[in-house]
């Protein structure tokens, strides 16, 4: 699986406020080049924290740079929830309109949670380790066997993080933009636990200004 | 008093991991970059947080650039330290040495400290209010007949929060630099509660390339 990642953030490394609202960022030109971005890839990941806060549908992306990437009538990029124990809203935006929407969950989702979402439209894929966390390996090998292998993660910091630890990201992208958000509990870029050794190191690939603030595109080393 | 403040952050925005340890995260270009800076500046700020993890001496300083800027035999930067109960050391670094070492303090700081670090060769600034946090309007006014007018703020995190919620910054620089260190309880730039609204607004005025990261240099605005 290539795995980029892809944020806006405040100038001080904020994905939102400590009341997990979002905060306009970026602006017309980011958004372009976010729907670029997702045209590029077989699908688009969210941690199912972004699901609940923020109830984004994934749908929209440039139609006709994905013509030009895949030929005429291209699938969508397919929505990837990272969803231990199926929390995604029966009625989530994300489970509305065409694009197939899968959902990485563990072994502790009900059997209540996984006849709804089912019934509600999304394809479910067991990614289970016995200790209540999506297990991203294996839960990868399962949608590449769905012909998903390219995602574009846009979020939040416990997804992002985890991907990390597992060294399964290829490329990060952040927007920084012009405003600061603070607070020591706002969500970040990476969350989670955090590292204290075997920090990812990464090399600065690209550095673009775009809106009132600078795109930075860094590779996994 | 003009106030800028600066920082080297992870690409996900920390300043260190969340055990406060600090990660090599610039190099020395940057180094030599903010050995510049200081000698620009009447006294480099950092909070007691800063003092107590890190114990910098901050005396390192850019003396060519301090002497064309300043004429011969200018004054080394002043240490200031926003420290309410004066928990600084008595034998911390920051009291070692030439510079004048000032110590922003507020009512709630006990007469047996105070004693303590005025031997130690510290100067008491008294700047309370009566809720246990230093006042910072008062104490840049208290800090301005001493002589320094201008500061350099090189964190931590809750003190750069104090200083953007008085809107007393003119001016952010952060290396960003090509590592990871995550977390949701590692120290980021701006920590403190947060805003969640009245976000203040920055404008980019310069980009450049150091090390293997980049330096953002955004007006306050």
């Amino acid at each position: 699986m290539y795995v980029h990642v892809n944020a806006a953030t405040s100038a001080d490394g904020k994905l939102s406020t400590r009341e997990r609202r979002q905060v306009r960022i970026s602006g017309d030109e980011d958004f372009a080049r976010v729907d670029r971005l997702r045209a590029e890839y077989d699908g688009v990941l969210v941690g199912v924290g972004t699901v609940v806060a923020d109830d984004p549908s994934l749908v929209r992306h440039d139609e006709a740079h994905r013509v030009a990437e895949r030929g005429p009538d291209p699938t969508p990029p397919a929505r990837v929830v990272a969803d231990t124990r199926l929390r995604t809203p029966a009625d989530a935006a994300i489970l509305e309109g065409d694009p197939v929407t899968y959902l990485l969950h563990g072994e502790t989702a009900s059997a209540e949670r996984r006849e709804t979402l089912s019934a509600a439209g999304a394809t479910l894929v067991p990614a289970g380790s016995g200790n209540d966390r999506v297990e991203f390996p294996a839960a990868f090998d399962a949608l590449e066997t769905h012909g998903v292998e390219s995602l574009l993660v846009e979020g939040g910091g416990e997804v992002i993080f985890s991907l990390f630890e597992h060294d399964l990201v290829d490329r990060l992208s952040v927007f920084v933009g012009g405003t600061v958000i603070g607070g020591r509990q706002a969500p970040t870029l990476v969350d989670g636990r955090g590292f204290v050794d075997g920090f990812p190191e990464l090399e600065l690939e690209g550095v673009e200004r775009l809106d009132e603030g600078v795109v930075l595109t860094w590779a996994v080393r």
